[in-house]
């Protein structure tokens, strides 16, 4: 990446990418009555050969944000939108292929799921925006090979019991004491990538798999009786990693929301695991990643919001 | 109001209150291997004979916002939460009753709701929070009388059809064409007052009612042909009001979330109302109060978040 | 508010208003190679004879909120905005005098202040955004009188001695110790109102005011050796009003932002009031009107945010 | 990684941390009647030894996260924090050095600037947050190398002028104008890379290297005559690194903010660079790292908000 045109320049160019972010497109599919609603939150970033533009200003192999934002709309209409991802590698292969700059396009999705509000008439287009969680894509192409990483925010779940806290090491400033039924609770933030990288293999069924995903993860929170966050989190990847051939790798991201048992001894009542405080900040915050054997981490070690 | 103990005072006191705001209270209720969830937010208010904290900082009549918060989580162990109305009525009746300075306390309540997760295993204490909106109750009593205000925030709805806008005003600043087919989306704020009001009479079904209202106006907001939101608020305000003979008064926070039809046709796509952009700012703000016929209007013009 | 034209029904509408929300205008005014940003968030809310809109969806007395939302950014060019309330002014004024069926209008501005970054050209055309707080204003106009109504909130000050707070009411939920040095800290949202409602009368000053009130709000924070948040805030209501004519009302809405002093004895240290932990949630919340002797009150109990 | 302990796991821990995130704390220093605050909002987060506790829920490894923020908290006094990355040495060389299983600390820290009110009297004790960016500093530490990498958010700037945009790529889908007087802004996000890893060095004045780096970007920022924001990034990046001798990589994640001159034509009127929109979403987002020529880059290249 060392800059030849520029001689002498102390300063040069790293890694760098551009795109228009957050693109907001809500396309309706008509059938007869029926109304059908994908709801998408696409944020384009391209990076290739773009030296000039940061080193001079010259706009020369640079594609507007602003033609990328049209793109998304209008691929809305060429394409439609049968899953984010789909829909995603639409659009980076558009980007990789047509401009020759463009090295690498990396497209992300949020999604929002809306449930149908059910109506005496005959028609079906009225809508109620679920809210519990938002699912994401992220697809990046380079020409060559693909990378399809999805995965869920906000999903927050809790067990009131089967939770327990004990046999930790104990330092000079450890002052908590050990827990044998807590409630356990947190807001998922997960990653999953998908060994599909090739245009010849056959895709897999986004939209099962998601589904499958979002229900085997629920599934492991719920059966596992758990001795530490860190365990449930690793059952819930291995039964991804499990029941998904097309998952390799799984990241996940938990705060534990802590609910503290309050005190009501004062008050000359017996706290029996009913009345509990949840806590906003400060909350332990357990990350890792499961792996199917033998294969290699790619999800960053940090997740981001987009 | 005027302090007749410090003559000269050329500025007065006016209405006061105070109070811990943001309790967040989770109870759990064990019926064997089948837990229930109750997650409240709960934000006590008072009011009352508070001149002298103001005018001279003495606290002689201040009952603590730490008291305050503590009677929050005694009280979900000693009278437990059958509803957060139901709950709001402990709060208040003994924060008035209790400390003769205080003459009318205000209870106001976010609830959030939990969906279960199914497991083969035989407990049932494993849940996932639906996102899909806030509960709200807002229980106010003077010693005398009650008021008690319900509602909801955060419900998000969308008509991709049935709704128009023209026939419209046209001033000089007027661009806006009309449109005969357009989608309709809100995020409904709203709130409906009992007029259960005596201890003498017997109280509502908070849960039921709830549920019915939620159901009621979903409803209306689906079978209503719009041709403005203002007509379509009215005809949610109107539902609740014929149905539910225990709510005299509602009040509608409407933003209009515009979703505009992208122009695809300098691309050589024609955009037959497929492809939106959602907005995000501005918005139009539709709000409004419906009554039943005869009755008074209370709920304030500005609806608050807590 | 009765519905003579629509015998026998049930709901009925009640006050109601509506117009476009939030719409971000900046405005660059070039004295030479010298610019000047004024950057407001104007939200404009119309009421009038609107029964038809809600009842059968009529648009025939409905000024589009888009047609709202042009006037805004016609006016920033047409009048420039001399400040947030003056430009408000020409808003309602607009609304009311040209339109028949609007009999009031409600302007509210949020504004956002920039400070120049110094550079060596002679051009001044380089700004950062401050963040300390946002600056309000509501403008209401009902074709004779004006209600002005300004204020701020996002200011975040702190004492970190000079409070105390003890005396208090005991009861058998109160376990908090009292405390003779504690830090006060709170997140400030205040309103004024001024007496200017009349044309005839001269204007006054509305950035001199502003600028005036949060010196003084500030000093009288500062100064106060407190005894209890009340007193406070009584105090900073009080130096408004003795120093500002203009204004007979302040209403201030001050979470108590605990900061918790650290328990460090089980570590074998002492902490002298060095090292405090800033608590979320829950908070106090301590509200109040403070009026200008034999003035009436009109500023809301519930402060909102726009 | 892999688990030889468990032979025939199909599902492999991979990279993992954990620890307690926003510790809150406020250490005040008393000079007398003269106070100094200093806010930080403090993650830990800590790797190792910890399969066991993944696979089988063993917390034998385990330092609670309670623990990691008690020890915040006591270093606050035992240590007092002199700059938010000296603060974050004391701590990441603690959790190492102590116990054994613990490998890596990477310690996170915002922190929140205060100014002075002034008052009439001597004390200084008060003081009024300021708003304008949230300060950043990331420690990490393996027990043999440090890595510091500090910077900033939410610092929001704009140029009204000396910024064009034109000369780009046009393919089918573009629309975009080119533009030759624009306005410029953007929300700053940085991060730069001290090249101080090991403790026989002295360390840099982390105080006195945040100041000048902020400087530097500003003056940058304002200095550059734009034909990109890439350029305008580069440029910042390239004047730290030329001026900053302990910095060796900055990456940079800059919004382009939009702002949209307002058509006012169909309103008889000309917008002559005066009146603008400022857009929330979409918006272009400009990523890039800029690197001491020779350097490694080491910053991820998606910047994470804590």
């Amino acid at each position: 990446m060392a800059d030849h045109s520029h001689p002498a320049r102390p300063a040069v160019l790293g890694q760098n990418q551009y795109g228009k972010a957050e693109n907001r497109v809500v396309k309706i599919t008509r059938d007869g009555a029926t109304h059908h609603v994908k709801d998408l939150n696409v944020s384009v970033s391209l990076s290739g050969d773009m030296e000039e533009v940061h080193y001079s200003g010259s706009n020369a192999h640079v594609l507007p944000t602003d033609t990328t934002k049209n793109t998304v709309y209008a691929f809305a209409k060429e394409y439609g939108i049968e899953s984010a991802e789909q829909f995603g590698i639409h659009l980076a292969r558009h980007f990789v292929t047509s401009q020759e700059p463009i090295r690498r396009a990396r497209i992300r999705i949020e999604e929002y799921a809306w449930q149908r509000i059910g109506t005496s008439g005959e028609g079906a287009h009225s809508f109620v925006r679920e809210g519990r969680e938002t699912r994401l894509a992220q697809i990046t192409y380079d020409g060559g090979t693909w990378e399809v990483v999805s995965g869920l925010k906000d999903l927050v779940v809790m067990n009131s019991t089967d939770s327990e806290f004990w046999g930790y090491v104990k330092d000079k400033y450890t002052t908590l004491p050990e827990a044998h039924d807590r409630i356990l609770a947190t807001e998922v933030s997960g990653r999953w990538r998908f060994n599909w990288t090739e245009d010849a293999r056959e895709m897999p069924d986004w939209e099962k798999s998601y589904e499958q995903i979002r229900k085997h993860l629920l599934q492991a929170f719920a059966d596992t009786y758990s001795l530490s966050l860190q365990q449930t989190l690793y059952e819930m990847g291995a039964r991804i990693i499990e029941h998904r051939d097309e998952i390799d790798e799984v990241r996940f991201s938990l705060p534990n929301k802590h609910h503290f048992l309050v005190d009501l001894e004062p008050f000359g009542l017996k706290n029996d695991n009913e009345v509990y405080l949840a806590a906003d900040r400060p909350y332990g915050l357990i990350e890792a990643t499961v792996l199917r054997d033998g294969c290699e981490a790619r999800i960053p070690v940090d997740l981001t919001n987009l």
